[in-house]
């Protein structure tokens, strides 16, 4: 198994899932006498979700280069955790289409620990991705050592941020709903002046 | 992050986006008496928006091609760009549908604003994204200056135009899809006749 | 536009309208007392029309690279042409499905009409697609000459065929939908056949 | 017909069916005075089923691509059988959703038949690309032979004994069920483990 066709796969599997998204947006039905402007208006939860997800499936695209760009070569068994690994991606749609669809319910704390906790697997499994590359020597020889431990330092935060603004949820949907976008729009906005220096 | 990567990204969204379309057209539910043909013709505005997002996503991907060519380098700013503008083109088929759903209801008028205010968001990223790549270096040093400041100048258009195709539906839901359908046809064919130069 | 960009466009079009039919094939209803078994026997034209659908799109990317490989360059026209292909293509799914679902009933004929209707489209616009690249020059010169005075004639024949399988569906829409069957058979099996010499 | 676009274009669908499969979650309805995660908990065979047929897809696209690696050439008659083989591959959302929707109802028999025999006609298949790739001389010359007569014993296991987890349906469906489940982890976790020689 080639380290290209196995990016070439990942990335397949990224786009749809991205444009997968666009499913989750519902031409509403409207009630007697509503116009679709207020029905599309209450739908609100569906864009920011929508808005929310399609970032987040970027951003986890972006990280996912960074350590294929690292790696010299690839085995069956980081095959098989990349495998996981975009099962969880993939997934992404559906609780994505929990928290539209029960956002403003009182079912909202299940919907965003459902969605939470797809983040927290998937970065888990991100950091199993990447530790596995670097015990197996799977990383290039020449790759920057403070560059590598400062990667593995910053995808450790991932799932422990995801989880600290999942736990509000048990008191707050609303609060919990406000960092996961919060959690978005830092990582967003911090990989486009952190990421500043051009590459070839 | 490298341009050859990120082209092939934004392909696969292109195509699943653009391939998403025909989720749109609905097998028909016949009322009792009603024949496949007459709830077919009923559904005409379907057919139209099909035709007409399928070429609009299909102009958006020629001119993207054309920026990514005169690209020298990337960096993540552009990528985070890039990523926004996707997002537009991957909503496509939300406002698709919402047109052919109500396009001779009462309700058109609000489905035009939120065709005609994807296209114009859509036309504003794209030019953040050439404007960026100018203002970033990014560009290659060896592209035409004229081909440069012609591509600056047609790309302003994109936005002005679908804004003032959108605000008649204010008045007239008709007259906005109109000239939805004539920008659509318009860029067709222009970019048949004026593209006659063959790329190698 | 590079002709390898415009044939990995293309590509993702066909893998994705040839995958989106299983989309067409649906979970039963069970009325009460009926039987699994039962109710996925009554759907057989979904699994017939899935199967007819699938041959028909993958004998057609096999064509779309047959003209592909011959041609030298690519020029804005012709990107226009198989942009309108592609929409044939990729609405494929949409007239299966109503196929699938109207073919038992009074109303198989328009079925079969709106099925036969996107082939003939879909010929029409591959015949345009190669005669455009021979009048323009675009046909690699190094291509055998009888090879392309054989796919001139060829392609020629298919968009006859299916209007001449699809005319019958005014007397009887199953001999019409036998027909449909027959010709994917009939090119899949001389496909298989004719084309025993291997490619590099 | 080149073997690097036979692959891609097998990447593509692969790519997407296994996206697709998250089509098969859906968000419940909840009955009035249900809770969200009651319902959920419900869906567990939906679940399963998800990780089951992403699991099994990511195996056998690791499989193809251990076949294609090893071939020199393709002709047509391999294309042919390679779409059918796809066919099968881009099926797999359908059974998936029947077992999700009749695991846990007196239809489960039914819905694993068809689960199973889905996954002994791709065995099947499968092992047509192979053997015909054998006798038709497209194999590579410097191929390891006993890895090839590895490949051929192993790969006739496939059918054998997806036919022998599907057979107990006829008792208990919640047998073959599990045998399934049990396959599918056999295959991930032995091609963790026999694969550990890293593929430059």
């Amino acid at each position: 198994m080639d380290k290209v066709r196995l990016e070439a796969f990942s990335d397949g599997v990224f786009a749809i899932a991205i444009t997968l998204l666009v499913l989750d947006l519902h031409v509403p039905h409207l009630e007697s006498g509503e116009s679709l402007a207020h029905a599309l208006g209450q739908d609100w939860p569906s864009y920011v979700s929508y808005v929310a997800s399609f970032l987040t499936i970027g951003t986890v695209w972006v990280n996912h280069h960074t350590i294929f760009r690292l790696l010299a070569r690839c085995d069956r068994p980081l095959l098989v955790i990349n495998i996981a690994f975009l099962m969880c991606v993939a997934a992404i749609p559906f609780p994505t289409a929990l928290v539209s669809r029960f956002a403003r319910t009182a079912e909202a704390s299940t919907a965003a620990f459902v969605y939470g906790g797809t983040m927290v697997a998937l970065g888990l499994l991100f950091n199993a991705l990447w530790r596995y590359s670097l015990r197996g020597g799977l990383v290039s020889a020449d790759a920057d050592a403070r560059g590598v431990s400062g990667i593995t330092r910053s995808y450790l935060a991932g799932p422990v941020l995801w989880c600290a603004a999942t736990l509000p949820a048990i008191w707050s949907a609303d609060a919990s709903l406000l960092l996961f976008a919060g959690l978005v729009g830092f990582w967003v906005l911090s990989s486009s002046f952190w990421g500043r220096e051009a590459a070839p």
